[in-house]
């Protein structure tokens, strides 16, 4: 197909969008399973229906097969077209040059008979690919190409054009493909429950019954609770695609950064015999003939590690909390309800002060910041259309973490005019609505929105926290914060037998209880002075993109009204 | 201290080992928390009778500090010794230099009132300290340091010297540590469980009520049992650091050729709403006011990732099967009870056929077989010293994974006059003792521990597995083998909705059970051809140092006996 063959058209962002509308939202999860086999019957019906229709154009096409010009240069894959190579729209550098590539059908459209137009899509890029009649393409073909569904993969070549006029729909503008071959790798369902490109805009903050099903300009809505039932569409979105690659990122750099350190990557066991660390917390598991339960935290197991002689030690690994606050770490702190997380966890020895750990986790956490700003640039920008607060996180100019005790962010409250009483200073830590504030007052003063804080007061921290030998209302306790959201918690660690079965004893504790025998043992047979932390991946990505809910920071969320997908 | 002020002495591993002998096993798992109690009192009685033998000794010390010149030369730490920067005996170079060490004790003994001597640990490494009377060393000091409990953890400072004899039963054997200042660290019980010392000596490989307690030079026999009773102490002997470093290093290895490929890693859920892997072997969590199941693989949810346009992705976390055999990925056969696994997963897209994907996963493990090698030479020889297997583990010599096709395994097999029923071949796949002959014939034909069979019957594939389209009672499906023992499968998988569906009916599964949905409707929204692999990390471990159990590759390992430590 020549290029001067083309007709002028419209600019096709300017037609309606073809593709399904909006399913609405399904009903709350009690009768989930209900709604889940009404839309399987719902489903059933349309694919037969589709499949009848299908059917039909077949047969149709059949009659028309003896004079299709095209008909190898499109539909089923031939075993004959199985070698060509196929290149990514970011590798398109040339004019005039054919490629084939392998991508969603994004929409797809037929303007006449002789003009049809695809948007295609890779991992949220999108081009605008043409087809018009010219020898050898014929009418069937162009019909067959306007009618793919939306969603589909398809395996198209094609001529690399410059378009007449940008193509402002699409995220490669100055390109477009003219087809010359278009077969089918995988047919999606004529209806789909959202369009990946409404889900492209972002979620309402809140959803109500009687919220507006499309906006001011007629586009549908699409709220979180139909996103993430459609996870795997929702995962299909340019902004989708950007936080998995940050997500991924940080575990990366986490780990980059531990071996680097001379760390050893450990896996502790997540089934575990007594509910140490909190009962009302913790989910419970039926083991052979007893009962077992999911480790809340590798803590014990990385301090079980140090008294090993394992001496450096990381983790990444699910954590399982049942909801509700929790130290350690509190990672669930302003979203009490949600609870499958990611956690990076570590341990080490230290020679002389907790103070050698605790810097080399600031200088962790400045490493992964700084780093995510730097590799993931591209992503971050992307992220950004949606949701504007991800490329704006301050880090610390100088490449250290600001680092304030827990009474210097007292005093920086009560400057701003809050003020606590003795008890809430000693025994209830800062609220979240305080931590938020706190977190402003800091990016106000010292342009920083990463910062710790040391020396908690010993009240609000767990059993096996060190005091502070100078004064014991205070412990070698420090929580990270980023956007006044607290990301880490960690400390000194208890390594002396009759110290720590005494902490215990005073958070009302009983060292004698089963499951705390083979943790204390480790104590009674030595062990070294060690300091760690506890990171949650999914608050690090919500936190360092300014993300509204921490569920779009992870893959499939788990909370207790969702247990799927 | 000056070097000639050092009378004669006996070589130490001459005199009779120091410390607690080995504890007997405990009783089975039934009585667990009945001996847990009866423990823990007999330790407090024996706490209790230390605490009075101290406090007599503190006494008599008391009264003899007054002319004690050395006092504070050793004892509790003093707080003006905190800065001294502290040295690891791999670091040790030059003779007559003072160096600051922070080390278990080992083994301790006086062997005069003039003369003691202690075996300093860190890691598994051993050196020996020596401390004489010589001014300002006290006798008393002597005397301290000398009963040290062993597995103690000490600060010493000294001055290295080389020995008169090599010191043989350390492992720097040229270089002693002539005792200035000893500090208590953390001071171990005077009773363990068990001497890390004798279980550096690899465990029997099967142990009997009757067996005996001591080997032939009377030496203690710890079991592998009573190792992970307390593998806290078992951790610290020189072969399990060796092993956790390789278990780290698998890991890493695994992750950094992933990143390198530009895979996408990912935290998938592992509390799921339906058993969908396999209802037997699977654990029951109660989740809220509902029943949820721990995820026995991420198959489904890495398959609804690449539906949701993620391209490659991996994971690595734990897999939960509650025992028996189970495709996929078949981590514990031959160790059926053996249940907490680390795993490593992968699936990616392809262009034209599954060996894109099969190639990249065997040069996965030629890359991290051969890396091992190559960064952990220094542990493979330690461990060695027990499991001689450990450093002859053979690779393809030219760098690429060996690939055979199932029948021709059948065929090598039949040569070696193992001779399958069509049915054994068709529907059984080998059994365990087949593939370790299998295993051994491949050693002996192609040199090569590590090899790929390629191409196994439909049959013994679980339902997402892409059959064969040249013959359908084949599939493009894959295990990975070392020594004979399985460490991967893989496959292609089924990508098309309707192929799917027929795939589930004909192995008995019903596509509109719960828990299917979101997985379903991945493939119903469009997904591309694909295929991936599930590694068990523990078994990886086992088969490349050729441990005698995969319970030595684990951390903390859980079966349905141990829940604990």
């Amino acid at each position: 197909m020549a290029d001067s063959d083309l007709p002028t058209r419209p600019k096709p962002e300017e037609t309606p969008a073809a593709g399904a509308p909006a399913a609405p939202a399904e009903g709350d999860s009690k009768s989930a399973s209900k709604n889940a086999a009404k839309k399987a019957a719902k489903e059933k019906a349309k694919a037969e229906k589709a499949a009848a229709r299908a059917a039909q154009e077949k047969a149709q096409a059949a009659a028309q097969e003896a004079n299709d010009t095209a008909k190898h240069l499109y539909g089923q894959l031939p075993e004959t077209e199985d070698v060509n190579p196929t290149t990514r729209f970011s590798d398109f550098t040339e004019e005039e040059k054919e490629v084939t590539v392998v991508a969603r059908v994004d929409n797809a459209r037929v303007q006449s008979a002789k003009l049809a137009f695809l948007m295609l899509r890779q991992q949220g890029q999108k081009i605008q690919a043409v087809i018009a009649a010219a020898e050898p393409i014929s009418r069937q073909m162009i019909k067959y190409t306007g009618g793919l569904n939306v969603n589909s993969i398809v395996q198209v070549t094609g001529l690399i054009k410059k378009p007449e006029i940008p193509i402002s729909s699409a995220t490669i503008q100055n390109l477009e493909i003219h087809i010359r071959k278009v077969y089918m790798i995988s047919e999606a369902a004529q209806m789909l429950p959202m369009q990946v490109k409404d889900a492209e805009r972002p979620p309402p903050v809140e959803t109500t019954d009687d919220a507006p099903q499309v906006d001011s300009e007629g586009a549908p809505i699409v709220t979180l609770k139909t996103r993430l039932d459609n996870r795997v569409l929702d995962l299909q979105t340019e902004t989708s695609q950007a936080i998995t690659w940050i997500s991924s990122g940080v575990a990366q750099l986490f780990s980059e950064y531990m071996i680097k350190s001379g760390s050893r990557w450990i896996f502790t066991p997540k089934l575990v015999g007594a509910a140490t660390e909190g009962g009302s917390n913790v989910f419970e598991v039926k083991y052979f003939k007893r009962n077992g339960y999911l480790a809340q935290s590798p803590q014990l197991y990385k301090q079980m590690c140090i008294a090993g002689d394992m001496e450096n030690v990381f983790e990444i690994a699910p954590v399982f909390r049942a909801g509700g606050q929790q130290h350690p770490p509190p990672l669930d702190r302003g979203e009490n309800d949600f609870l499958a997380f990611a956690g990076l966890d570590f341990e080490k020895t230290f020679e002389h002060h907790y103070h050698e750990v605790l810097e080399f986790a600031e200088d962790l956490l400045v490493f992964i910041l700084s780093q995510l700003k730097e590799r993931y640039a591209a992503q971050i920008a992307t992220i950004q259309k949606s949701y504007p607060k991800a490329g704006d996180f301050k880090l610390p100019k100088n490449g250290k973490a600001l680092r304030l005790n827990y009474m210097d962010g007292v005093a920086l409250l009560k400057e701003a005019g809050v003020d606590m009483s003795e008890q809430e200073r000693f025994e209830n830590d800062f609220t979240t609505a305080m931590e938020k504030q706190l977190g402003q007052i800091i990016r106000d003063k010292y342009d920083t929105d990463f910062y710790v804080l040391d020396k908690f007061p010993m009240a609000v921290r767990p059993f096996y926290t060190k005091a502070d030998p100078k004064d014991a209302r205070f412990s070698n306790s420090y929580d990270f914060f980023m956007r006044g959201e607290e990301i880490m918690s960690g400390a000194q660690r208890i390594n002396n037998i009759e110290e720590l079965e005494a902490s215990m004893r005073s958070k009302g504790l009983d060292p004698t209880q089963e499951g705390f025998e083979d943790y204390l043992n480790a104590f009674r047979q030595g062990c070294p002075p060690h300091a760690g932390g506890g990171l949650g991946l999914n608050r690090i990505v919500m936190f360092f993109l300014g993300l509204p809910n921490v569920r779009l920071a992870s893959l499939f969320p788990r909370d207790p009204q969702r247990l799927r997908p």
